[in-house]
């Protein structure tokens, strides 16, 4: 069975990873099941050789850890369960998709949950996961969430392409969701795991997409351990 | 024949509307001629029913005024010409590409150019453009004219997930091009045919990109006439 290394809070039920849900929403597509390790920041010795964050996928010999990469390893070794591309192109746009996604969503929802991630990580990973945050953007934790009532409208205006979209068509991937939904589900799903800050207004046709995330899979999404404040 | 209106500048051979870019790339790759007519912006009643601007195309009894839209009716008309999407997916994704370069890759380039699309418009369209563009954009030409040198890295910014796509293969349609690559071909050749401005700075792998996009098709783009100054 293939394993994959889970970033958890301090809850060890509570998986907060945003990469590690592209994935996880990934495999539950294809219908396959894994085995789901739990790890910390402060547990990179324990990752499989050459992969130094997560997700990271075990499959035998092979060892992967980006989440783009093991869904197109996904993609080749099962090619009979649902496709989550629809072939070479679907897969190629869902490249520029991802890079959106990584470059200009991720980023702008960052300061808004950095503090609650703070809060809900292990103990033993507050001191890494401050000082690596507060380095990278320039701000204590507090002050970033002191201010993230007035930057929600920046995250919010970084979504368009997906608002304008999904007022055409119920998924990104068209009538069906396809991978690219699963990429845009992380920072909601990682928003929704440990933080109860609300991201979206209340009539964001995004918001009514999200719901239908949150119910693929049996309620994957929806049934998903959270923190209980935040 | 089909017929698309297309909008010309005071030199009936440069052609600049950007979304008629991504319609005639959208043409050339199934390789259907069209009859091209020249049109001005203030011959709003010229356009068949129902079209309000270009691109229009004209397809017998059918009216198509959107350039999504058509590129989306020429892939079901001609399904055994070479594919614009590669399928359901690849098209559903594509409608993702297209909102983004529409919401964010278009608006950061029009404050660039809009004072030399003034310049080499036709006269009787020149009161109309200053207007509305004014009005929309809340300056004068001469004001955002003067700015540019400094907003170029706003464009430049608003490109980076084609960057990391296109680090990573070299087309945003994988390893050929797709509707996704006229999509964003579309400001580029706005840019090309109506200025002499670079909008890209000398090492960017997009312009590395942009160089092939301009050998496509014969050189297509490459030989297309532009202004001689701005």
């Amino acid at each position: 069975m293939m394993r994959m290394f889970d970033l958890a809070a301090a809850d060890p039920a509570i998986r907060f990873s945003p990469y590690c849900w592209r994935v996880k929403l990934a495999l539950a597509h294809k219908g396959l099941t894994i085995e789901s390790i739990p790890w910390r920041f402060t547990e990179g010795d324990k990752l499989p050789p050459g992969c130094r964050t997560v997700p990271a996928l075990v499959d035998g010999e092979t060892a992967i850890g980006d989440s783009l990469a093991i869904a197109r390893y996904l993609e080749r070794q099962y090619p009979d369960r649902p496709s989550l591309f629809g072939g070479a192109v679907g897969e190629a746009h869902a490249v520029l998709i991802n890079s959106w996604a990584d470059a200009v969503v991720g980023p702008a929802l960052v300061p808004l949950l950095v503090f609650d991630v703070w809060v809900a990580v292990a103990p033993e990973d507050q001191e890494y996961f401050r000082r690596s945050r507060e380095q990278r953007l320039g701000r204590s934790l507090e002050a970033l969430h002191a201010e993230r009532d007035g930057k929600v409208a920046g995250f919010r205006s970084a979504l368009n392409p997906a608002r304008i979209t999904l007022r055409q068509q119920p998924w990104l991937g068209g009538s069906a969701p396809s991978y690219a939904d699963f990429i845009l589900a992380e920072p909601f799903m990682w928003a929704r795991s440990i933080s109860r800050f609300e991201v979206l207004a209340e009539d964001d046709p995004v918001g009514a997409w999200r719901e239908r995330v949150l119910d693929l899979f049996g309620g994957l999404c929806r049934n998903a351990p959270r923190v209980e404040v935040g």
